[in-house]
């Protein structure tokens, strides 16, 4: 191995040491978790999920190897959904992958290189910043001298927002190849879905979607449509790395799709996710200090603040107070802890531990205040 | 992307193009399918994973998202089995992988690069070959000048048969890491399993293992025991690969092994196997010009014989014949195709299906000499 990859993958691993050691005891009974970006447990189907297993196992697919380009029915209906929002896609142009962090990684190993610079938001999906800088490439929130692109329109993470027209202009008059993570784009409170950027710019689009947040991510079922230049090299890519995604998760859900009105199931995750939005905005609005946008959809409102200091010393004393969240530099390309940022998850908990959450996490913040000031 | 890296996948694609399409068309009804490596669908335990299902769906883990390293269950599961058999592993040193094959892509990541060689088999997994091809690397028969060793003990593919003591201390006096691959070994035909190389060689070897050919391929649930020096590196690449193992799988198989007798299941997939390894060996004893060794366990037959020419014609003279099967430069490291060789699975196919499979395979081979011959 050469050395660069072993620093690389070295100081990889020690960065986030302390923030996973920290995130881990926030796991702990006791302690209020807005952190993790988890969709809520209550919404998931258990019962319609276990007849579709029953009669999924019936068939022949279920527990059986299948092809590495993942079940026909599957990418049927992914194609088709994409078709309704204006894009030019074809059962044969998906890829089911093992969730969308799989397909970010199949695109990342078409695209990028040691040293190459990835453009993308001002914050953005932790785990796909650390596949970049695994990769060796450096996440960056310019798009200058980028050699592509990862941006997740319609819901970003971890603001919640939508890419805005003037963006998505700027973004596609680059030529860049895009990868556009559609992982929370169906949870728009407002029940709205924008054209795909697969559709104005098919040939440069690795789109990636996954039914982790809008079923339940324990599937592991998450799709890659790359464009049809590539789609060998990462099939050839998919199959080197795990052969196939689960059979069975897969015939669960076609199962699933079969039996459920899919669009009605979101109307309600969304309706869930808006109201539990509105109360966190509430209970973070009476904290001096946390500046926020609403979120228009998904799971989480990034605060900001004008605290200077280190974000993990801070989720080090919200954790003794019971609570946990996200640091912010776990969301900027250049990992800098100051000014002090966060995400908060409204998704995951009880509406209820949703103010007593942010109360716990105002005190916390008073005191990280108070020791910064005595420092 | 450089250019070394866009040919070498061009390449490897190319390569596998029409064996794939052949192998695809071997998939349709009509024709017997002696290709694959699948595992019996009669031994799914269909009943007793929907019970498990249904139990396991009632648990927090199933449908949410989970760590990493996956469940702590099944790995102190794995590790009891494995220090049963004399090596020192603790609950902590495993990784759950989406199966085996993203527990060899883990190891191969930490291990290879471009233009290293790898010491094979003479004959060894395609997927495994492909992989490190894909990395840049070289897979060679030979120990000489290899940078790590990538074997299967106890049961290999395509030969099902045993590493013998002379090459395992060949192997383990030479000191490179060490792939072991023990995806058929519980599969011994005689019931017995080896002592694991991890066991005298912890500090370099990456121990692989899956439920794939024992319980049920489609639940993706395979595991990685990397050397512990190596541990947080690969726990690091598998979350930037799929963030983690499919939560349904893996709660679907701790629940199963809570109510079901693991062991006595295995006897009986043994004895099953058995019983078609006979019956394929007594019908290829009758096929003059095929030299073959009875397995010892596993799921195939590897074939050898004195012709030449091109696989890839035999396959296709085969499938229009009406039987499929693995032709041999898949195996190898140096993708030769001559002299003739391929793999036959007896696992899958029904047990009248073994005798009809073989009289075609003799037919087909005839019509390949003879057009030889013209030629």
């Amino acid at each position: 191995m050469t050395t660069a990859r072993v620093r690389r993958l070295l100081h990889s691993s020690a960065v986030d040491a302390k923030i996973e050691r920290l995130q881990r005891e926030g796991a702990r009974p006791g302690i209020i978790g807005l952190g993790g970006g988890l969709p809520n447990d209550a919404l998931f189907p258990r019962r319609q999920l276990c007849d579709a297993f029953v009669a999924a196992v019936r068939g022949p697919s279920a527990l059986q190897y299948g092809w590495p380009e993942g079940s026909e029915l599957l990418r049927g209906w992914i194609a088709e959904r994409l078709r309704a929002r204006g894009a030019d896609v074809d059962c044969e142009d998906v890829i089911i992958t093992s969730g969308a962090q799989q397909a970010i990684a199949l695109a990342s190993s078409v695209l990028l290189e040691e040293g190459a610079r990835v453009a993308v938001d001002e914050e953005s999906y932790p785990a796909a910043l650390e596949l970049f800088r695994t990769h060796g490439a450096r996440p960056v929130s310019i798009l200058r001298d980028a050699i592509c692109a990862y941006v997740m329109p319609g819901v970003d993470n971890p603001r919640g927002r939508a890419l805005d027209d003037a963006h998505r202009e700027a973004l596609l008059a680059t030529k860049l190849p895009i990868i556009a993570d559609e992982a929370y784009a169906e949870l728009r409170f407002d029940g709205s879905i924008e054209r795909p950027l697969l559709a104005d710019a098919p040939d440069r689009v690795f789109h990636v979607g996954t039914i982790s947040k809008t079923l339940a991510p324990g599937l592991r079922v998450g799709w890659l449509v790359p464009p049809r230049a590539h789609r060998a090299r990462v099939l050839r890519l998919k199959h080197d790395g795990d052969l196939q995604a689960s059979s069975l998760g897969q015939s669960v859900l076609e199962s699933f799709l079969e039996r459920e009105d899919f669009d009605a199931r979101l109307d309600r995750a969304r309706r869930f996710y808006a109201l539990r939005a509105k109360r966190m905005v509430r209970a973070l609005a009476r904290v001096p200090g946390f500046r926020f946008r609403m979120p228009e959809g998904g799971f989480a409102v990034f605060v900001e603040t004008d605290a200077e200091g280190d974000d993990r010393r801070f989720l080090e004393i919200a954790t003794a107070h019971g609570v946990s969240f996200d640091p912010g530099r776990m969301f900027r390309p250049d990992e800098r802890s100051s000014p002090i940022s966060f995400r908060v998850c409204f998704s995951a908990v009880a509406a209820h531990q949703i103010d007593e959450g942010v109360r716990r996490l105002a005190r916390a913040f008073d005191e990280f205040r108070r020791e910064r000031r005595a420092a």
